[in-house]
């Protein structure tokens, strides 16, 4: 078989992966937000009409799941595979919200990047054959996060200006052989980067190096500069992690502030809403991919963009142990133009 | 291109995916256990050198990686991608041992299946073209998890005859286009499996019928019956899980008694060790894969063997919150033949 390898991190896909479908769904201040007419469902209930937060973040993975297969025309077995994780311990939030769909399963942990983990490994797996239609989906809740990472919620937790609002909110796509498009016709899988950060507080910070290392793994190994792009947008990284990715970029002699964003600074009014740095979490990017990006490329707003959500590979406990916050990066482009056989 | 797919669940792979290398290592009480000879390494340190047991383990990840890039003559600039995770909270056993190689990452999430998971999604990624060499890895520490899921390991708590003890070990798994095998022939993946088992004293119970339900798709997608394979091994079900699964099987008058066992009975002396229901955790399929399995098919001591670890989707939270345990299973048939192209 012919190496669709360009590079150690690229992969070029054939003709044949294309959006089949997408929903996505948002909670209160996503409604608030300026990304509100681009959800699918917006529930003001925080616990998503379950008894916990928890449950309720699966209940999330549940709608958005049921909501991409009824606009696709589907049901659950007809898909070949999901591809899903969370940022929950044990990532119960998907597999409490997968286990009555029957679908084969392969669960994932790339933190706030596993939408792009996801969406690369299922473009993949169709690519080679071995999948005819597979789910990546994703998910994050403000409620459930701030008690596993930082503070109970009810504690009323100060908040530093560097600091990022978890989005509670949930992405799912699904990707097949036949579609009309958009089509992934590129993947790179990031390397795990670790510059010393210790400010738990500071995600922005410490997940901008990772996006560097792999958007500039991509434009190496596929010829291409930022301007073949119409827009390229980070998952979570905020303001500040984007202007730092912007500063490591001129200091290559490349102009990032033409095209770039992140999808930290499009969900939320971060003035208007006091959201400091921005939104953040694995519902983030996945929320604003299944909804404003890929309605927006469907439209013709956009021809080409890469999608390069981060995640922050670190554990509160790995905090209270004295580790610096190593840093992941996985990158999709979508493209309206079929990939080349 | 041809589909590879057997069924929904079963993909047949090419000839093109082998073993290239493999190691493990393991603590001190599996140093005692009926597999020592099979270790690459076995310390005594349950820190492993390092300052926590959390980070020990990240050391066993690293060692187990080294060591079986060593023996198989490669550098980590060779491999094109490693499949990895753990079981604590956001797997950083595996993104802080995997931090300094600089290898692209893809990591995951399947608990104790986590070794049949990231050899199936490796063996896909090299089948389809997508890597040449690339890496399956895990691990588990007694310490590390009695913590997290359980109590404090100095608090001495009083065990249960059902519950099983949580390997401390890592096993590691090269796969490549070239190489003498085992060669991987197939891969199935499992669904979420659901019982309502409570019991978390009790994961063999709660994890058998996923267990039965991947080998069932596996046989009836492959056309195979349990006396087409020399060896049927589950991961870490333990003695209690092993016999549940014996008696399913008996419900469909398919006899597993003559060939099946499981790591969670092989890797320690159940009665002389006191080891209660068996041995558990990622650590335990992966250390009894990467040498006393592996070493033995080159041995040609078994020519064709399924590989099927299980893993409890479970996470204290859940457990506090009400919910029953959902289990998954994701199967890998080894061969000392090549599998068809």
């Amino acid at each position: 078989m012919e190496t669709k390898r360009l590079g150690r991190q690229t992969v070029q896909l054939g003709e044949g992966v294309s959006v089949v479908s997408f929903a996505n769904i948002g909670g209160k201040l996503e409604s608030q937000g300026p990304l509100a007419d681009y959800f699918d469902e917006l529930e003001q209930d925080s616990f998503f009409g379950a008894k916990t937060w928890e449950q309720g973040e699966s209940a999330m993975q549940q709608r958005a799941l049921q909501r991409a297969l009824q606009k696709g025309g589907l049901s659950a077995s007809d898909l070949d595979y999901v591809l899903a994780g969370d940022l929950l311990n044990q990532c119960i939030g998907t597999s409490f919200g997968l286990r009555s769909f029957e679908i084969p399963f392969y669960g994932l942990y790339g933190a706030c990047s596993t939408m792009g983990e996801s969406l690369a490994l299922a473009a993949m797996l169709i690519d080679g054959g071995f999948a005819r239609l597979a789910a990546a989906m994703t998910s994050s809740h403000y409620c459930t996060a701030e008690r596993q990472y930082r503070m109970p919620v009810p504690y009323g937790n100060q908040r530093t200006p560097t600091q990022q609002w978890t989005a509670t909110a949930a992405g799912c796509c699904i990707l097949g052989k036949q579609g009309d498009g958009p089509y992934i016709t590129h993947v790179t899988c990031g390397k795990i980067v670790d510059k010393g950060i210790t400010d738990v507080n500071n995600m922005g910070a410490a997940m901008a190096p990772a996006a560097y290392d792999t958007l500039r793994a991509l434009l190496r190994e596929t010829h291409t500069k930022p301007s073949d792009y119409d827009l390229i947008v980070t998952g979570d990284l905020g303001a500040l992690g984007h202007e730092i990715v912007v500063d490591f970029f001129a200091q290559d002699g490349i102009d990032m502030t033409k095209n770039y964003t992140d999808c930290g600074m499009l969900l939320y009014d971060l003035k208007g809403q006091d959201m400091h740095a921005g939104g953040s979490g694995c519902g983030c990017s996945a929320a604003t991919l299944n909804g404003y990006l890929l309605q927006g490329m469907r439209e013709q707003r956009w021809q080409r963009i890469v999608f390069a959500p981060t995640g922050a590979l670190l554990s509160p406990t790995s905090s209270f142990q004295g580790e610096s916050v190593p840093g992941i990066c996985h990158a999709v482009v979508f493209s309206n133009t079929k990939g080349e056989a």
